[in-house]
């Protein structure tokens, strides 16, 4: 059983109420269709590699194929969905009996071509690129907040476990092997996406993966690294110094953890994330290095790594209650080395609750 | 540095003709457009998460964002691409002005609607939805069934230091999580997919995640598990008894196994992939469980798990020399148990290579 950040055992999640969330967003002449893993997780609990949902006034029906008669019918029962399954050789070619006239939506973004073009063709209503999951899933109930929590808490627990050997001259994909495995032995199901370690000259690339590069003294190492419960994500970014810091080292760390601060301060429901994204450049473009900020400040994080809302200077949702998102500046100086600080934070009534808790002390 | 399956270095990928291969397959009205990582990895070596390829016969572009900026052209240099990397804020905008009114192939299984309804509106020429890719990388290169079949051998080992656990009443989790570990310890980046060991009664659902149930005498235990080493992935499934298999659990294992070799018998170029399908299920259909193999008999592997061919009833393609299969016959007993044997065949001109090698003895 896992227990919750506080260590009491996790409240199950419970889904019965969500096929009405969407409901009151969609009128009785329309249904919603996603094959996207996460909604249909999100909708039903169910976590198979093949299900579509077909959500309308009257039917929720979680079409998969037989490989999942068992499993199906278990993970709707477990997280109380009134989901019904229907078990299909061909889901999309069923929809049109459930769907009979209505006006299918569907993810855009969530959703291939290929898919479209085939509820496009047997769909008598037709169907149109619109969806209320996505803003329905960007505020988290408790139950949710609880299990991101726990999946932060326990990458704080392995990078603490982790930290001592970034000394003793380790390659950057044995200090993620070690990391990777602490994580899982402290009951993540997996990590939220793949952690990166990188040091020296690697820090500069945001987004490098970890290799077989020796991790020496003098290194900045910046380890970005998430974990995965019950399908919730965490996502964390600290930044290291191995030995002594130059001036100029320091001197990073500190401005982007400032630009970090000055995002926070104005972390609450309402806040416009394309403010949150400008506040969050100001003092980097204060040091002069705002070229160098080359990503958006955050997003939101919850089944998928990347979900609403996104937080950067074409963002056009305002903060709400239940929102869990990133802040994530960095600054990476092209051949030389990088900077980021990342939390996650859940947006609260009165401001916001930071969920990662790992140490900001760099120098190792 | 990564050592292939007989000892000796990696050979370093070589992909200076994969833009040529493509070209053969297009006219010169025609260009292709992929946003699809494992395709844009195949084409340029680059494994960023903001990658678009378009290729004519003239032109050869990489368009990724500002984070990819030393990244990109890095690692087309190290691949040995002939592609050139164009930084932009927002790549699918910049496509006309490289196609200008040429018709664009897409694969529709791999773009979003967004995407697709965005290419339409602003290519000149049109998209239609058709891609030589999908073919072209089902034949794979000695390079990459060299890192395909170390990713099998890594496993082989892991899995090897991870069956003398089974018979000491570890739960599903720890042993996937060792398992896990001692693959990234030998170097793989990671596992191909989601590691499923599933024992008892759980092992009647073919896609089970590993859970915290125990693992006892007399349980039938699936392992699924497969490595990553430069992208390419490998997939494998054991079944193991625990302590003396009973007369039937016995029976399940033989049949099953009897399956996979009829079908390994005609595991060779130009063999039909529904043919090969047909052959899979006979033993299985004439013990009368023809009912219980409830999924398809395999599919290729490469950069993704499942990639071309299908092996299937429905499959309309032929085996090819350079083809990475696997043959994964398996038959599941609702709430009681299930059986399954899975290996990965490199296709040879005289036949196929068994690239999986882990013992197939099921007592534990």
């Amino acid at each position: 059983m896992n227990l919750s950040s506080t260590g009491d055992p996790l409240s199950p999640l419970d889904l019965s109420l969500r096929g009405d969330k969407v409901r009151s967003e969609i009128s009785d002449r329309e249904a919603l269709v996603t094959m996207s893993p996460s909604d249909v997780q999100w909708l039903t609990g169910f976590t198979g590699s093949n299900g579509i949902v077909y959500l309308d006034h009257e039917k929720f029906i979680l079409l998969t194929d037989k490989r999942y008669e068992e499993q199906g019918p278990q993970q709707i029962r477990e997280s109380c969905s009134s989901a019904e399954v229907m078990i299909s050789k061909t889901p999309i070619e069923d929809i049109p009996s459930l769907a009979l006239n209505k006006i299918i939506k569907v993810d855009p973004n969530l959703i291939t071509w290929r898919a479209a073009l085939q509820l496009e063709e047997i769909i008598e209503g037709g169907i149109t690129p619109s969806t209320p999951l996505k803003a329905l899933r960007a505020q988290k109930d408790e139950c949710e907040i609880g299990r991101i929590a726990l999946a932060a808490r326990i990458v704080d627990e392995a990078l603490n476990e982790t930290i001592p050997f970034l000394s003793g001259n380790p390659s950057e994909m044995e200090i993620a092997t070690h990391l990777d495995f602490k994580i899982r032995e402290k009951g993540a199901s997996g990590n939220a996406y793949q952690t990166i370690v990188a040091s020296g000259v690697n820090s500069s690339k945001p987004h490098a993966q970890p290799s077989a590069k020796k991790i020496e003294n003098g290194d900045l190492v910046i380890i970005d690294v998430g974990a995965v419960v019950d399908g919730y994500r965490s996502d964390m970014t600290r930044t290291f110094i191995i030995g002594e810091p130059s001036v100029l080292q320091q001197k990073y760390m500190t401005v982007v953890r400032e630009s970090q601060e000055e995002a926070i301060k104005i972390l609450k429901p309402g806040t416009a994330c394309a403010e949150l994204d400008r506040q969050c450049r100001k003092k980097i473009e204060e040091a002069g290095w705002g070229d160098l900020f080359i990503h958006g400040t955050g997003h939101g994080v919850g089944l998928d790594i990347h979900e609403a809302p996104a937080i950067n200077s074409k963002s056009i949702e305002n903060l709400l209650t239940g929102m869990v998102v990133t802040i994530e500046p960095g600054i990476y100086f092209s051949d030389n080395c990088g900077v980021r600080w990342e939390d996650l934070y859940e947006i609260t009534e009165s401001g916001a609750r930071q969920l990662t808790l790992s140490t900001k002390s760099p120098q190792v």
